[in-house]
């Protein structure tokens, strides 16, 4: 088991990459745990939860709302959690988004930490403390960043995932090897194998590969002021695909990656058998699919994006594999390639 | 003008006494401004607003809720307003609460500053960075903790306030002279006059005493895991109070200081004089309304504090005037009590 330390100010997060959650017993305090999770996760290893309260949630993005956040601060209410609290999220993204922000607010504050089950929330939506909700169709408007005492990120539980569930993690850790880690960008090259067949030795690599990198953005940038930019490399457009289609987050982020890396070319700041690597791995693993939007969407889309600020977007390149750069673009620049883009493919 | 700045981690307020709240343009910056209000202060004051969009709530303690929340969150993703926006709360501690708790959750957080009306905000709610909304009946369920960036307390508009509203706040004011400033308390005993007239610079001292009390308070313990605590004096039976008989929360927590006085005798930690300069200064500005609540009722209600620890309550104490002290009372002890009182009386 690998331990990475998040520290921030005010706070020590500490991320187990590679542990059992069954030991997640071992963190928690003898009184006031409740178990916020969904009914899929509950199905599958509820029987091995502690014995405390457990809030169950409808799996999936619909239960991303200010009215669940509602009904289960009522129900911590009724169940008589205090400021002694401690809340303990078992699951994916939506779970652990959810039960931080929950955590965060309830009560202005009580404790909190993950066991994250999904690969997308191992390498991100679990490290770095952003929880929340979405606002009809626009995604986390609703949260703040506060960091979790500790997550869990349990190689066995991924076994777990359906393909697609798995997929949409890989993209994000293939985001991870392109901004900053040029050898796990290789591993993921030379490993489809093991990668396809979730290989327990290599996942824990990756896994912690993908974290390390992570922790080491927001312990410098945790309130993404600066650094922490990058991580939204492929989201402009990511979000904007997502919200009109429907796809899993790490397929639109794959197309969103697809876009950016173009965009990359487009602008000489990356060198074409770069780009070519990149468009290959992404395509290699199915990750790209196909879409229909059109640039007046997309522009829509793309300023209710909420990492917009004034009229241009702070824009995440890739300058070669295993490095990013962050400009700002102004929307209509952006709108124009895109257009480009769509008129050549 | 009198400044007076907290500094906790990560954040800095200023408090701004006795300035006129015209002068806010100042401090906001160029553009993302959204101004929060309620309709009463919208009509009273609107028409020298900044020229900035302007969300106005419905007043009273009704708009303190989440749906309230997700309509405001909408309606500034509709005006655009990104990261880079600054919500100027204008209003009482209702509007500072809701605005205070948006600025700190929309988009993960933005910028925000009070202008504070109230008498009740300006002395306790809009200092010390509590903001949140109710669920149900129960009070400040859901919220944080997090500075706004400065306070206007503005003396002039506290002459626009109902008496009901003014004595509301002037409650709140005993009670920091109760626990924190034994001059503060001969002052309000020796100029009732004064105070029932509004003279300007008697109210700009006695709020100047009062934001410097609490922000020493707060920048000493911002969490409330200790020092903090003392503010809620009056507040257990206060809360509990205000739930019953929709009292205003100054009336409530007048009722709420009446008992935790003689609990205070009770124990043996005040003296009878000091305990009888508490009441009659409260009985003198007509703070102390009848109520009818039976002790089952009220330990019903005090179990929804959200102060409580387990099974015991941090209750706050007053050993003589000028001072506080907190003891963690088991709830039948504060039960058994409030039993007694009400057979007495």
């Amino acid at each position: 088991m690998e331990k990475i330390i998040i520290n921030t100010p005010g706070s020590r997060s500490e991320i187990h990459i590679g542990a059992g959650w069954e030991s997640v017993g071992t963190l928690l305090p003898g009184s006031g745990v409740v178990i916020v999770t969904d009914d899929n996760i509950k199905r599958l290893y509820g029987d091995k939860f502690p014995d405390v309260p457990v809030l169950s949630v409808v799996p999936g993005e619909d239960s991303k709302k200010l009215t669940v956040i509602e009904q289960l601060a009522d129900k911590l209410l009724e169940a008589g959690i205090d400021r002694n609290g401690f809340i303990l999220a078992v699951g994916g993204g939506v779970v652990c988004d959810l039960a931080g922000f929950l955590a965060s607010v309830y009560l202005r504050g009580v404790r909190c930490g993950y066991v994250s089950s999904s690969l997308l929330s191992q390498v991100d939506a679990s490290t770095g403390g952003k929880n929340g909700v979405n606002l009809g169709g626009t995604k986390n408007i609703i949260g703040i960043i506060r960091q979790p005492e500790f997550v869990i990120c349990d190689t066995a539980m991924l076994f777990t995932l359906s393909e697609e569930e798995y997929l949409s993690g890989l993209a994000e850790m293939i985001k991870t090897a392109i901004i900053g880690d040029a050898e796990l960008f290789d591993l993921i090259e030379n490993s489809f194998k093991g990668i396809k067949e979730r290989d327990y030795d290599l996942l824990t690599d990756m896994v912690y590969r993908s974290v390390k990198f992570k922790a080491a953005v927001v312990t410098e940038d945790e309130r993404e002021t600066g650094l922490r930019r990058i991580l939204n490399f492929g989201h402009t457009f990511g979000h904007a695909i997502e919200m009109q289609t429907q796809f899993k987050h790490g397929f639109a982020v794959a197309s969103g990656m697809e876009l950016a890396t173009y965009f990359s070319l487009d602008r000489g700041l990356l060198d074409e058998n770069s780009a070519v690597r990149i468009i290959n791995l992404l395509k290699k693993f199915g990750l790209l699919r196909d879409y229909d939007i059109s640039h007046t969407q997309i522009e829509r889309l793309v300023t209710h994006d909420k990492k917009k600020a004034g009229s241009s977007i702070h824009f995440v390149f890739s300058d070669g594999i295993g490095n990013a750069v962050v400009e700002k673009i102004s929307i209509p620049e952006i709108i124009d390639f895109y257009k480009r883009f769509k008129d050549k493919t």
